[in-house]
């Protein structure tokens, strides 16, 4: 995954641009409603990092559709482009809304905290501590979905994120796992993936 | 599902309203981005109408929300759940802009419509023709999951929206099913959804 911490012209495709931004408004929505929903406000936080790439990757897109437009007909068929991109943004400023909500603490709890309680599905975040039964296994090795049916949607390593990670990724000590699945699953998982917290040094 | 063509006050709680609207703008994000990515005109309008339904639905929640709310501290948990409740609005506008994109036919192709050809899972839309090989069946007997990979996201029936569809549900004529799966298994579905169409009078 790019790094893109700074904001300059750099050889990333439009293509690519607009594919991470779908990606990552998609995720976001995803993780905003699970924070509000149950109430964490990590996730929450990570909605409002993960705000600050898209505003980014905005900025990089309209840079790269500017260089790209030769002519009025590239403009013009770049000007859908464009549109697509400030949609994702303004998906990803309405699960910033929502994350808002929890890390500022706004009352959620008596209706809004219950309201999801017979979702099947939720999100987690775990993050890999060194004594992690999943440290250094690749995601294909961990057999996730057969084993307890969660799926890792995101990693967030070295204040990057990775997006829909590859099978072949493999998982470091201190990695942010944002994870689906149900609460069974997740709760499973967490302890897999956070269990030197519980079970003192190896 | 409830009709909520006519707004005014039901019996719905202010819970499965935000419920609803949650599916609701996932959904929609979903089906614009697979809209906006197959030039599929017809799912591009369905994106439209529901944004009408999270429309309506966004009323219906603020008159429930005035009516739940009977002194100063109900009045704050409640803000929460209204801000829920616009964050929903905002992500479902953001779909119908790009659903506009493809309904008014702003030059989409050369970047745009080639930028998903690696995705694996696409959304199409389907209409159940009185021919159907899956008329009168429930989800359930279907074993689409198994069977050819897809899921059933929605069903569009008389006007209204059935999302996240029961495994019980039965499939109708005429009924419009947005269903989620990979290229081939999309396909397939499609196929024996409108199956009449092909094979002529059974």
């Amino acid at each position: 995954m790019r790094n893109l911490e700074k904001i300059e012209y750099q050889p990333i495709s439009v293509r690519e641009i607009v594919l991470e931004m779908k990606n990552l408004s998609e995720l976001m929505i995803d993780l905003a409603y699970s924070a509000a929903l149950f109430n964490d406000k990590e996730l929450a936080e990570d909605v409002i990092e993960l705000e600050k790439r898209i505003d980014r990757l905005a900025l990089l897109l309209e840079i790269h559709i500017m260089v790209a437009a030769r002519n009025p007909d590239d403009a013009e068929d770049l000007l859908a482009v464009s549109r697509i991109g400030s949609a994702a943004d303004k998906i990803s400023d309405a699960a910033a809304d929502i994350a808002a909500i929890v890390v500022h603490n706004i009352s959620v709890h008596p209706i809004v905290t219950e309201i999801f309680e017979n979702v099947e599905e939720r999100l987690i975040r775990a993050k890999v501590t060194k004594d992690s039964l999943i440290i250094e296994k690749r995601i294909r090795e961990l057999d996730l979905a057969a084993k307890m049916g969660v799926d890792i949607l995101a990693i967030g390593r070295n204040k990057d994120w990775i997006i829909n990670p590859e099978d072949y990724e493999v998982i470091k000590e201190g990695d942010i796992l944002i994870v689906r699945g149900s609460s069974l699953g997740t709760k499973r998982f967490k302890e897999i993936t956070e269990k030197g917290q519980n079970s003192g040094v190896k």
